[in-house]
C-alpha cells in the first residue's frame, strides 16, 4: 500500500546527484588526484575545488545579521526584482512591459511557469536534449510533455521539427508552453542563433494569429558563460510581440555568482500587455507563497550591491576569470575531440559538452572502473567542462575515444 | 486578456506582508520609536529589532565558502536529516518508521504534504483559525479545502466539530488530509491538550478502519516556543499506527533559529509501514525537485553543528532567553486583557496572541490610526507578541480595550 496520490515520486533518482554520490565515494577510496569528476554543474578550480567568488561570499560574511535573518518580500526586494532586468538584459532589454518575481534558483522560475501557463493535459514542447527536471515537472504537474528532434543533422536547430512539434500541440489544445535553454543549453552547449530565434517568433506567430496562446519559457541558467554580450541579443526580439505570446526568463544566480547552495533566482514576465503582465505577477506571488513563501534574502541584497557602480568592477573581473577558465577547457575538449575524430554537438558556451552515441551507458560505466564519472543518457554522455581541468578534460577524451573506438 | 490558468493568483496579496508594508511606512515617517509593529511572526528585542542568534550567524560568518556555495543533496544532508529527528522529537519519539526530507521552510513541507496526499478535489480540513496559506495552498492545487470550529464556548478544542468534518469529508472520498497547526498555534497561542491528541486519533482510527486514508500534517513552527519539553509528549502517539493513518510534521528552522530569511526546514513522515515511508521519502524527494531542486546548504549544516554535544548548550541558552522574553511579554498581554475584562483565546505558547471579535477590521483601522499594527481577520485580531516589547503590549492593550468599548 502506499499513502501518496503518485502522481509524484515513480521517477526514479536524480541522475546528476547519484553519480555525484559515486563521485564521492570513489574519492574517499582512491583520493581526489585520482577521480575525474566531469558529472555536477559546479564550477571548480584545476584542484577540483568548489570556486566561490570572493565579492559574493564576503559581503555574505560582513552583512548585517538582520538582514540575513529577516524575511525577503514575497515577490522579493524591490532592488532586486529591478537589479535582475538590468543585468539579464544588458543593452537588449525589450521594449515591453516586465515584471519579476525570486524563485529558488531557475527551478523556482521554470515550476512557476509550467504550473501557471499550462493547465493540465496541456501541451509542454521541449527539444529532446533537455533538463531532466523538465520532464519530472510535467509528471508532477500532469502535464503533457513532448519533445521534437533538436537537431538537424548538420547540427543547426531542427526548426520544421520544432514547427511540426508545435502545430500537433495546438492542434485540439488552445495553448502550449515552449522551454527552450538556451544559450549555453545544458546538456549540449548548443546556443540558439539569432536567425533561429527569429524563426522561432515566426512559427510562434503564426499560431498565436490563429487565436493560440504560447509562452515561451527560456532557461537561460549558463547564459553569462555563452558570450560576452552578443549572446543577449535575442532578448531585444521580444518587442512588441501580440499579447497572447507571452515570454518567460528564468534567471538564476547559482551559476554566476557562485551560489548554487543558496537557491536564489526570478521569474521575469515580458509581455505587450500590462494586462497580462499585473497577472503574471499576481500569478507567481501567489505561486511563492504556495511553494516557498519567499526568497533567501541574503542573495537578493548581495545581487544589488555587486551591480552598484562602485562594486561592478570588481564583480565584473572575478565572473571574466570563471569565463577564462571555462573557455580554456571547452577548448581543449573541442580540439581534443577533433583530433580523436569524435563526433561533438557545437559547443557555444555553458557548462557542458556532449558527446552524441546510442553507446552512452556501456561507455560510462567503463569509464567509472577507471574513476572517471560523466552523464549518460539515452542520446550520448554529457561532460561537465565546468568541473574538470584541463589534463584531466585530455585524459578523458583520450579514453572516451578509446571505448568508442575512434 | 490573461495568459495564466487562473487558478492561481485569485486570492489577493498576503495580509501580514501587505500591512507590514505599511508598518515600514509608519516608521519610517514617525519614527521606530513611535510604532507599535504587531504584525509579522518575527522576535523582536524591546527596540523592535530583529532578534538574530550569535550562536547560528557565526556560525555562517566563518563557513567554509565552498560549502556555502555548494549544493545539498536533493532530500537534504544525511546529518541534518537524521539531527532533525532528534530534535524535534527528543524523548518523545514515536515507536515507527520515520524519514525527513528537506524543504524551504515549514512552508515547503505543509505544501509537499496537500499536494502528494490529497489528489484534485479531495477534502483538506482544518480549523477555522488558520495561517492563511493553507487555503491558498488548497486553490492553488485544487485542493477541497474546508474548515470546522476551532474551539468550544470554553476554548477548548471541538472535537465534535473535528469528527463531523471528517465523516462529511469523507462520505465521498476515500482520503482526506488535516492540518493541525499546534502546539502555539498561529493565529490563537492555543495547543491542544494530550487528551485532545487522543480523541483526534480515535476519531481517524473510526474512519481509517473503515478502509479510508488518512494523513495529519502537524505544522508546528513554534513548537520550541510552547512549552519546556511536555509539549512534545503527544509525538509519541504517532507509534504503530494503523498503516493507512499517515502523520508529517513541518518542521522550520526560521523561528527557534532566528532563520526566516534562508528558508529552512524539512517534511517529516511517520508511519507503521516501510512500504508507505519509502513511498513519503521519493515522492517528497520527487516534489523538492520539482519546486525548488534542493533546500539552502548553509543552514542545514549549522542546525547539525549546533546540535553536537559540545555545542548544544551554547544554543540552549540562546534559544532559553528568547523563550524567556516571550513568556514575559505573554503573561503581561494575559494579565492586562483580563483587568480590561478583554476576552482571548488561551495562550499556551507560539508568536501570537488573538482577541476574539467580529468588529476587527473596523477596530484594527482605528488603531493604525495611533500608528498601533496588528492584523485583522473576519473572526478578530493577532498580535505578534514576538515582535512587540511589555511597554508597547500594556498600551496596545489599552486600546484595543477603548475600542472595544471595555
Amino acid at each position: 500500500m502506499t499513502m501518496t496520490i503518485k502522481k509524484s515520486g515513480n521517477s526514479g533518482p536524480d541522475l546528476a546527484f547519484s553519480i555525484n554520490a559515486k563521485v564521492k565515494a570513489a574519492q574517499a577510496k582512491f583520493g581526489k588526484e585520482n577521480v575525474i569528476n566531469a558529472v555536477l554543474g559546479t564550477l571548480a578550480n584545476d584542484e577540483g575545488n568548489i570556486i566561490a567568488l570572493d565579492s559574493f561570499y564576503k559581503r555574505l560574511e560582513t552583512m548585517d545579521r538582520g538582514l540575513i535573518a529577516s524575511y525577503a518580500p514575497i515577490e522579493g526586494e524591490k532592488a532586486f526584482r529591478e537589479t535582475v532586468l538590468d543585468l539579464l538584459f544588458d543593452d537588449s532589454r525589450p521594449d515591453a512591459y516586465m515584471e519579476v518575481v525570486s524563485t529558488p534558483g531557475g527551478t523556482g522560475a521554470i515550476r512557476n511557469g509550467i504550473f501557471s501557463y499550462a493547465d493540465i493535459g496541456d501541451p509542454v514542447i521541449c527539444h529532446d536534449y533537455f533538463w531532466q527536471p523538465y520532464q519530472k515537472m510535467c509528471i508532477e504537474f500532469d502535464r503533457d510533455f513532448r519533445t521534437y528532434n533538436f537537431f538537424t543533422k548538420n547540427f543547426k536547430f531542427d526548426l520544421e521539427a520544432y514547427k511540426a512539434c508545435q502545430d500537433q500541440a495546438l492542434k485540439d489544445h488552445d495553448r502550449m508552453v515552449s522551454i527552450i535553454n538556451s544559450p549555453g543549453n545544458n546538456p549540449t552547449g548548443y546556443s540558439l542563433s539569432d536567425e533561429e530565434w527569429d524563426r522561432v517568433l515566426e512559427i510562434s506567430n503564426e499560431a498565436v494569429a490563429k487565436g493560440k496562446k504560447i509562452t515561451l519559457i527560456i532557461d537561460v541558467a549558463y547564459i553569462e558563460f555563452a558570450g560576452n554580450g552578443e549572446q543577449k541579443k535575442f532578448f531585444k526580439k521580444f518587442s512588441k510581440l501580440p499579447e497572447n505570446l507571452m515570454v518567460l526568463v528564468a534567471f538564476s544566480m547559482s551559476k554566476a555568482y557562485t551560489a548554487y547552495g543558496l537557491r536564489s533566482g526570478a521569474v521575469v514576465g515580458i509581455s505587450s500587455s500590462k494586462e497580462v503582465i499585473d497577472d503574471f505577477k499576481e500569478a507567481m506571488a501567489t505561486s511563492a507563497r504556495c511553494n516557498w513563501s519567499n526568497g533567501v534574502h541574503a542573495p537578493q541584497l548581495i545581487l544589488v550591491d555587486l551591480a552598484k557602480d562602485e562594486n561592478k568592477g570588481e564583480y565584473d573581473k572575478e565572473l571574466a576569470s570563471l569565463k577564462a577558465m571555462l573557455k580554456e577547457r571547452a577548448d581543449v575538449f573541442v580540439k581534443k575531440a577533433a583530433e580523436h575524430k569524435i563526433d561533438i554537438i557545437p559547443y557555444f558556451g555553458g557548462f557542458f559538452a556532449f558527446v552524441p552515441t546510442d553507446r552512452a551507458f556501456e561507455i560510462t560505466k567503463k569509464l567509472e572502473k577507471e574513476n572517471i564519472f560523466t552523464i549518460p543518457s539515452a542520446k550520448g554522455i554529457r561532460i561537465a567542462l565546468c568541473a574538470t581541468n584541463k589534463k584531466d578534460v585530455v585524459k578523458l577524451v583520450e579514453r572516451l575515444a578509446f571505448y568508442m573506438d575512434k
